[in-house]
């Protein structure tokens, strides 16, 4: 029985405290929040916990064993170390880190100290996701042309990040585990629309070593709600709609057929051909109880989590470098290749 | 009653024919393709009209008072330049050259012999876009946050210009259009995902002097058909879906509320409100006659055309500047103001 | 503060209870149910409520003021009718009884003892009928000329019940509310497709004194949920899709002109008319919590349900008289209008 | 070469002069219509087609060897039975005729002369529904469970017939088509919503012998156009959406599990299944021309119609059933099964 701490119980918290309670091999301990009403709530929902406003109370716990953080980014550097250094495992809320370098620090004190280091990646754990993975590694959509991703709704504004950072971040994390490549450099523009508040569109492309292309629209400004994804390969392509009930993962039998040699000199010519559509069943299970149960399995098998501290990284790299290209109106900027350093 | 000669018989100029043929005030008279086939189409759809390989002989005929181009961007500086110094109003395909130099000088051969010369922008002639060109200028949109368009299809890959120059013209001809204001900068990114073939998926990013942003995605190789646009305002904001059959364009009433002084230093808070939606009736005109009843007014009173040279000019500056960006990976480059000379 | 005791913690049940329990001035105090596993959910969610296998113990309670009856529908009789003699008020799941009769008696009972007697038609308290019923109200819609409704999924299959009782019974309830005539008679067909199941499809025709006419479809059987309903009007007309997320009612400003006398010999003409879309903001209350709140308010001031126990009468005639034209293959089955001798 | 007459040039009729003047073994010879205007526009559109107002010149002209009939439904005896007798083929449209004894006497007279009769069910034509016909006769359904069709939108009133021999006839040509078994009663129920006009919405249940159910909603009141046809199997469903362009038949591998014996007295168990989705690949040529290349094939080779006289019988006998039930509300009315006599 795996005892756990949640720090901050605000707008995710209560999601992630629901899903390790109702997980057998895990005991809810303690919810630390810095607002006593939030306190007053996790107890109504929760009867039984312990409750406090000083997260080192939670951390100091005995009984506690797992850390799951879910405040503000700017804070988990800070708490996510402490728990570390207090012999805890340790989930983090995305994005990872506010910068790589706190990144790749809370990477090293973990590996050195042999705990868990997972990141809430959430999406990486949803059946559409998976399958879309399975899709990708089997070769059913050939070479893949592009990864087209649009997120958009109206609000919720974020006071400490902009768009880039609240939503690319589910994307990043997306692209980073169906994708087999890493992007070399990204462009990024995007809009502080309202005054007083932080970039509330970005358009971010992720450019890759070969004839693959990444796009990623977010959008906290839309009238409409969007969750769309379109990934062009040249067997097979993939609509994804996150807001479909019944068939969120379309998969077309769609493409292109280049006739000549496409090395020669003369031009090649381009035919289109058109087969049928299918949508795969997907297990309905909740993402984020799957990836609750990952996180307990890692600690008590001492496998790596599906999305670990390393990829937590890489997703906080492309976020730093899409910073950098976003304040300079989309100039490209590569991505280092320094995470090497860290395995 | 004003002769039409239409050059180029392909895609395009069949639609462009039979509309022009259905105008009391115009007379069709003669029709010019290279391949012979073509004009046995084009006698089949049109007995009695004159037909004819040689263009020239078209231009010449003393009975064409006005000559249409809907050819290869290569020719349209040629045919057009040939035709005005025969004395002949001209209507040229989109994008109006393939160079801003050569729309320049087609404008200026215009301007000094008197004649009409337009381009086709079909879109601005649609119900749908002068709808939003309305409410623009009503102020009903308020501040205008970002126009964000997509225009994706599985092909019709072309030979000679990318997907910018073959999809993302009629955005850049809407843009143009309905907002009040000139882009400063562009940044574009794309891919050639295909050996031996153009770019066909490219973003495209316009930057105005304000809180403004505009963006285009347009796709040669989605497994879907996508032809929608956003336009976010601080009142209301705008879906355009050109698929819709009956709801093209919807109006949104929903946006931010922002709190306290946004020049203050501490944070604005931001709330949301949501209001009703409206989709207003649609005249269901053909665009593409509108354009054609435009063309013959202006031959007959003098007047301006809707979509000038002028228009097609500033669009080919775009497409211009698109294309040295795209070739850098979105490093953003300047529109020059340079047309006001042309004025 | 108003005590309440569910009965029935199955499908529906917990809805209910979560809503009494978040109101201020309700008070949970016990819940029962046949199946002790159903108990313990209870207790998990409800901490410190009175759990009991035996009904008669939470009716006898007198810390109890008002049953809440969610049970199969052949038990609505019995326990609505020992709730009342406990003098006890009552909610019970629609629909109210297994016969008119029975739910005649109950009414008549609770009269009797000035208690508070209501039917859980939560459809009438949600924000989409309220502006529906505004609309017919308002004249808004011109002369009303058809109710079509459509109300399909796969599942869940009733053993007590067919498709009409389970799932007709939602429409019946927002027409009898919605639109101010009664039905004189009925025409229903259905199908028992399941070897050993009741009807899993069913369409029922409700015929009134004018030109109006409504048509219900319902189906267990279907691979796409559906809830759809179409409202024509001389004036205007509406759509109503309670699987929108934003755009549940859709109003069109479309209809026929008539041209000529009516009353004439000679044909009338016909033409159309096409003009503005338009979908109002609605309230995101949860419909069962404007349900609840209208129950303690009616046991409070002593006011009427808006959903009170005739209009549970009548749903019920309705759905007596369409099983017996089910039985006859669609004969048209009159509707007795009896229900005013309760009054 | 096969040379084709076209008695009626009004809504319809153009559509299939055109689709016969593009096949290479027929000649348009002559087109007929009582209005001259519809004589310049089909002279306009068919340069040198010999047109007349008089129906029996074109019967009686010698280079006609097939008559088309596109004429109001009350004219199609009349018309059939002259053209017949003067040794043409014929292709008329639907309904074959205003009764099933006209419609029964035409068939005779075709069978004496061994000349083609085809009626124009275009809609058995459609790739849709050729696809969804292989679907049912594989068994890939299963067992058929329902057949439920709607067909609305605004217009278009007809003066002669109601919405059902105007609309409900497409869905009874395509059931008569799809499924293997013939219905033996109908029940069906309607409104002349609009004063002086016919019954504008109409409901139609076919029963057959076994557990399945048919049933067609027509409605020419809608303010959006529906075109959605629901087929559920115990094996697998069918939505069939004609407004759809490129998934307009999409299987669900969906369907309910019984448990236990369900002869048994003791009840069944029901479990759901939800498998993949898919949307088999359509051929997109136009219907209206294969149907018109089925016609020349029969005259030219001597073999049976896929649409021909006898199932346009069966519909017509359909509809009249149809009429009679809609006359008194709904009472089911039976099918006589009396077209066997002609075989």
């Amino acid at each position: 029985m795996i005892g756990i701490g949640v720090i901050g119980f605000g707008y995710w918290g209560p999601n992630l405290t629901r899903n390790f309670a109702e997980i057998p091999d895990a005991r809810l301990v303690a919810i630390s929040d810095l607002q006593e009403e939030r306190l007053t709530l996790a107890q109504r929902r929760h009867p039984g916990v312990e409750t406090t406003r000083d997260f080192r109370k939670l951390i100091e716990d005995p009984r506690v064993d797992a850390v799951v953080i879910a405040t503000p980014v700017a804070t988990h550097y800070e708490l996510g170390m402490q728990a570390l250094r207090a012999g805890k495992h340790v989930l983090i809320e995305k994005p990872m880190a506010a910068s790589s370098d706190a990144a790749a620090r809370l990477i090293e004190e973990a590996k050195r100290r042999q705990l868990v280091l997972m990141v809430d990646h959430t999406h990486v754990h949803t059946a559409a996701v998976r399958k879309i993975e399975e899709l990708i590694a089997s070769h059913a959509l050939g070479d893949i042309y592009y990864y087209d991703a649009a997120r958009a709704n109206l609000g919720r504004f974020q006071p400490d990040v902009n768009v880039l950072w609240d939503l690319a971040v589910h994307d990043l994390s997306i692209i980073d585990h169906v994708l087999p490549w890493k992007p070399v450099a990204v462009s990024a523009v995007g809009m502080r629309n309202v005054p007083g508040a932080r970039e509330s569109i970005a358009y971010l492309t992720l450019f890759f070593a070969g004839r693959l292309l990444a796009h990623i629209h977010v959008n906290w400004l839309a009238p409409i709600k969007i969750r769309k994804t379109l990934i062009g390969g040249s067997r097979r392509m993939i609509v994804f709609d996150d807001l479909e009930s019944s068939e969120k993962v379309k998969v077309y039998d769609r493409g292109v057929i280049l006739e000549g040699d496409p090395d020669a000199a003369g031009p090649t010519t381009i035919t289109y051909r058109s087969g049928d559509i299918s949508s795969p069943r997907l297990d309905p299970t909740e993402a984020l109880q799957v990836a609750a149960l990952d996180f307990i399995r890692c600690i008590a098998n001492g496998t790596p989590a599906l999305a670990d501290g390393e990829a937590g990284l890489r997703v906080v790299r492309l976020l730093e470098a899409s910073s950098q290209s976003l304040a300079e109106q989309g100039r490209p900027v590569e991505v280092e290749d320094s995470w090497a350093m860290v395995r």
